[in-house]
Order: structure tokens, then sequence, then C-alpha cells
């Protein structure tokens, strides 16, 4: 016997996340700025607590049995009609897929969308999960060039052309990795060429209402008349990521074969879970509570600013972020990456080479995310020092 | 703006399942013998009530956190004591996949075994879920020939030489959809096959408590020196199918890889869910419940035998399954089965065509599945002499 598993899977590495928790967790005093958690204080402990008491105080039956495949309706309702009031999403021939945490879409979407050779459009930098997703079923995730303001649109038309695009990945707000938003002008440019080329646009926004400073921008899905936007929200970073609760939404034509898909990939998603986001929502002052949240995240990405400016030296580059839960901290071309990323191990402190998120696996880049939502407010700060004083050390004033 | 959906998808229709359900809310009077839900009776929610106030009145914020990825350990070391004490399944060098339900894994292992054009082998009628998941990556599911006895394994071997197979997908115990259990001698056969042809087996056995009569034929699992039997486990059909928490568990080797990309694929199952489990196992005496569920079903397997020999053609044939959930009934082949199964819509009864579960989707074959554990006990004879009745109808004495 001498199974070999295929190329696509010995080629997987653990996450260079989880690299940085498992080395990291050897040693003493290691601050991790890697994962990307919200705030133990973001989460509504005793709402959430009530909403499972309540819950647990109904008809259980209907909870521990298969529950109706689409979901809790009363979930959908509640929050279709957050997205119509407070983002202006359309609401006539749209429909929901509930899903187990937004980033289980990914692999719907790419299942249902994209076929052996097919192309999905991504910024430069993304989310692993939504890059592997697309090579997991044989398409072939193209990286496009971003600037200050996302995806550049000419570079995204000329990438277009080929005819086997299917679909573009993004995080209009404070994207992950690089914490940036796309203007509204971007936005508009790359819905044109999308409809002009036959594509669709995954907007994946599970931050977006994570905004702390500026002003709100429209997102994708509120300039969609075409039909032609997957919004992908998410109750993980306003109430519980471990709850595992997010979804899709959009034009039914779509929606309806991808819930077809989703039923055979994996069943329904956990009814007790959606009840348990849907009491919580009816109890609380949802609005509120995101204000709270980011409250909480605009002191600590101010914090980890102020860490970088006084610490750091002038020829490290950083995002300054208006929402979300990430910084990006570019160093000069002339550093080398792989020594600067362990010698952040010997500083004691962890975060996440640019090659996790790069789109070709070639394009690995010089830059680092670096999260400010999870670790306590003196550790964050710490941990931000000793990057900036590692950075100290390799570059040039 | 003409996107259009890749055939794989338009392709795919709502299942049969769902067809009846939807079909059948429309008849007045209607009874389903479609679905496989487990009986309401079977959900111990006394228990399951009490293992969730066990959860709430414990620190919280590890549930509502992203928790440890790998799952629950607690729920991980009680399962494979179990599977060790009752089942004999290895426990040296094995590991776990915590999944949102067992079918969940289906997706893991062909996105981690299986490429374009592999091949991955299924007795001729087969659960569809696990049919489409191996096309969703592009890999060639091919049914083999069966008997009373379940996959011929010369027929394997015929197919097995053409080196594209990646591994074998079986239901040994009552198998969905045609209740029938593989014996030892035969398990053995397809074991010798599957290491002479570097084939895993993804061993299937949600229904493998289940058994209300005869005698336990050992596992795959239980038999694998090589390390090559993933088993797929289930707490749907014995605790709650709601919760969706079921398990992938072999050898690290093929473990490990499949953890990696599960947790790009969806990330972690929710904890809270594993919690609950665990807590309920704990609290419960396991064994006791499970012989109760036996019972249960037992006399409703048993009355929809009396049923249909009481009241079907002699003409028509079914399996006598020593457990599980589910009977294959089989029509002559002079039947017109499509016209058969208008005729049970108008007698009121829903069964699923045995076309629902053909691998290459040709071979559609003649027989009905048909479920005892969810109607209740009055219902489910009501129904099925109705079908009985129908097959009258259309089978010559």
């Amino acid at each position: 016997m001498s199974f070999m598993l295929p190329e696509k899977t010995s080629s997987s590495r653990p996450s260079l996340i989880r690299e940085v928790q498992e080395r990291g967790a050897k040693i003493p005093g290691f601050i991790s700025l890697a994962i990307g958690n919200p705030s133990a204080e973001a989460i509504p402990q005793a709402a959430l607590k009530n909403a499972i008491k309540k819950v647990t105080s109904e008809n259980l039956l209907r909870v521990f049995e298969y529950g109706p495949t689409g979901g809790s309706v009363g979930l959908m309702e509640l929050t279709k009609q957050r997205l119509s009031e407070k983002k202006k999403l359309p609401k006539d021939r749209q429909a929901f897929i509930m899903l187990n945490g937004s980033g289980h879409g990914l692999g719907v979407a790419a299942r249902t969308l994209c076929c052996e050779g097919d192309e999905v459009y991504f910024e430069q930098f993304s989310y692993p999960c939504a890059i592997y997703a697309v090579r997991a079923v044989g398409g072939k995730p193209v990286g496009i060039p971003v600037d200050k303001d996302g995806m550049i649109p000419e570079e995204l038309e000329k990438q277009a052309k080929s005819g086997r695009g299917k679909y573009i990945y993004l995080n209009p707000n404070f994207q992950n990795p690089t914490g940036l938003t796309m203007p509204l002008q971007r936005r508009k440019e790359i819905y044109r060429i999308a409809g002009e080329y036959d594509l669709l646009i995954y907007e994946d926004d599970p931050y977006g209402d994570i905004r702390f400073s500026g002003t709100a921008v429209p997102n994708f899905k509120a300039i969609d008349i075409e039909g032609i936007v997957l919004f992908a929200g998410s109750y993980s970073k306003t109430l519980s990521p471990g709850l595992r609760v997010g979804y899709l939404y959009g034009d039914e034509k779509y929606i309806k074969p991808m819930e077809v898909i989703k039923n055979v990939m994996d069943g329904q998603s956990p009814l007790f879970n959606q009840l348990i986001v849907q009491y919580t929502l009816q109890a609380i002052d949802y609005e509120k509570h995101i204000c709270r949240i980011c409250e909480l995240y605009k002191k600590r990405a101010d914090a980890m600013i102020r860490a970088l400016e006084q610490n750091g030296p002038s020829a490290v580059q950083f995002t300054r972020p208006e929402g979300g839960m990430f910084m990006w901290v570019t160093l000069p071309e002339y550093v080398d990456i792989d020594t600067f990323y362990e010698e952040l191990f010997r500083q004691g402190v962890g975060a996440v080479k640019s090659e996790a998120f790069a789109v070709d696996g070639k394009k690995t880049g010089h830059a680092f995310r670096l999260n400010y939502t999870y670790a306590p407010i003196e550790q964050l700060i710490e941990g931000t020092t000793r990057f900036a004083k590692a950075a100290r050390l390799f570059c040039r004033e």
C-alpha cells in the first residue's frame, strides 16, 4: 500500500497564522499580533447568554431535529431589514444562504460559479481562504495590482479580456490584510468592468460595520442595479465568532442554485446557533453595541499607530485603517523578510508575513499584517513596540 | 451583463428527496417516507437541555470566541474511547477532525484526496452527497455492481486496474439507500483490493450503532492494519441531527493534511455544539439510550415489513435491514418507474426513486428507498400500505 496524497494537498501547509501561534506558544512572554480575532470585550456575553436561555425555554425539538434547510427565517428577515435600512442594499428578488461563518460561502461560491481553468480576480494580497477556495475547484486565482484605493481598474480590465473570468473577490471595507478601504469612485469603475466582462462580484464584508473614523462608503451591493453582487456578511466580528453564523445575500437567480450546491456540500447550518444570534439582535441595541466596538477598536488602532510612530524607523510605512481589525506595515525592499521574520520571534512578537496573502504565491511582498483587536491593550502596545524596534535593526534611517 | 452559471451548476437539481417533500406539502393527508430523519423519540431532549445548561453555566467566553481549531478535546477523547472499546478501532497514531455533521467530511475528503479525472468507487446506489462531493472536485464517481452482500470484489478489482482510483466510499452497515450490511468476508476482500491498488477506504458509518437484529460485523476500521481507512461517525442519528456534530477518524498521516484543508474550507466547527454533545454523553447511559432507539426502530421496521407483506404484490421485493433507517423496495423491470412515482403522489405517499442514488446517473434502477424512522407509526403503516397498494396496480401477480 502506498497511497500518495495529490500534489495540491501535500503542498498545502498549515497557515502562516497558525505557524506564528504554534512557534509563539513555546516562547515565554510572546505577544501575537497575528490572529484576526475580535476582542473578547466586543462579545456581548450577557446578551448571548440570555438568548441561549430563551432558545432553551422554547420548543427545543425544532433545534435538535434537522431544521429548515434554508435556516432561520426570523434571522434572515432581521438581517435583510438592517441591510436595507442601514446599508441601502436592494430587497427585491434577493435571497439568503445562512452559513457556518461567512468564510463558508467562499467554497460554496467557488464550487457553484467556477470550473477548471476559470479565473477569479483578487486584490494582489487577499484573504487566503478565498484564494484556496478557488484553487480547490481547479480555478485560477489572479492577483490584480493595487494602489492605495485598492484594485486598479485598468489592470483588472487588462486581465478580464482573457474571457475566462468568473468573479471578482473583494473586501471593499478595511481589507484583509491591508486595512484599506476602496473609495466610491473606484467601486463604480470596478462595477462597470464587472458588468462589461460578465463577471460577478463577491463582496466579502465582514468588517464593514466596524468603522471608527471617516465616512461610510456605499457597498457594491448598494449600487448593484444589475444583480451581479453577492454580499457576504457575518455576525462573527460583532457578536460571536465561535457560534459560526454568517450569510450570503444576493440575487435569487444565483443564490438559489448556490443553496442547492451548499445542501449537497454539507447540509444545513445549525438552527440553534442562528436562533442565538437572532434573539440577541432582538434583545440588544445592535447599533449601539457596534458603536462600542468601534470606540474600543479606535483606541487600539491609535495605540498601535503611536507605538509605530514613536519606536519605528521612518523607512517603515503603514496603513491607517478607518475601521476593521488590521494594519499593514511595509518594510523597505532591501530588507530580507525571512530574516526579519525570525528576528520578530527573537523579540517575542508575532505578525503575519505578506506571503500568506499573496494571490499568485510569487510576488510575496515586503509587508506584515498586524492585528490590533485581540491582544490586551498593554500587550498590543508592547508587541507593536517590539516590532518597531526589530524594524529599526533592519532599516537604514 | 450575461453571466452564465457553469453547466455543472445548472444541471444540479434540488434533490429528489426535497422534491417529494415540496410536492407532498401540497397534498392533503400526504405521508412522506422520503426523508431520512431520526425519530423525534430518539432524541434525548431532556439530557440535551441539561447539557446546554451546563455549557451555559461555565465560562462562556471560550464558546463565543473562535475556539480551538481542532474542536473539543474532551469530545474527541470520549469518542475515541468508545470507538476503541465498543468497536475495537485502533487507537495509535489516529486523529480526529470534528465536523458539522459527518456529511461535511465528504467534501473535505474529496478535496484532499481527489483530483480532476481521479476515480472514486461507490456501491451502485449510494449516498447522493458523497457522489456530488467527488464531482465537485472534478473526480469521477464510479458505481460498482452489487449483490445482496454489497459491492462485488471482482467488479471493484476490474475497475481498480485503471490505476486512477483514489478511494472507495462505503456504508458497510445498513447502507443508505438499500439497508444492506456487508458481511465480514466481503469486507476483507474489499480491504485486500484497496491495499493492492493503493486505494483508501472512506467508511461512512452513521447508522452503525443502530443495529436492532443480527450480530454486529467488525468495521473496516477495526481490521485496518495498514492505516488506510477513514472512519466517519456521527451523533446525528443517536443524539441530535440539528446540532450538526460528526467526525472523521483515521491515520494521522491523512487526517492532519485533511484538517489543514478543512480549516481553509470553512474554519472550525462550533465548539458550543460539540460541548452539548460531550456533556450529554457524560450524563447519560449512552449504550442504553442506543438500545432504546434500536427497540423503537425494530418495531417500526417490522411494521413496515408487515404492511408490505400483507398489502403488496409478491412481485415486489424488499430488503430486511438489521438496523439503520431505510428499506429498499424493488419493483419488477416491466414497471414504468416514473408512472409509478406519479401514482404514489396520487395515493398520498412519498418515497425516493432509486434514480436519486444512482452513481452513474444512467442505470437508474427500479427501486424506492423507504424510511421507517421518522413518520409517526400509524402514518408509517398507512403510508407503506398505500405504497403496497399502488404497487399492486402495476404488478402482474
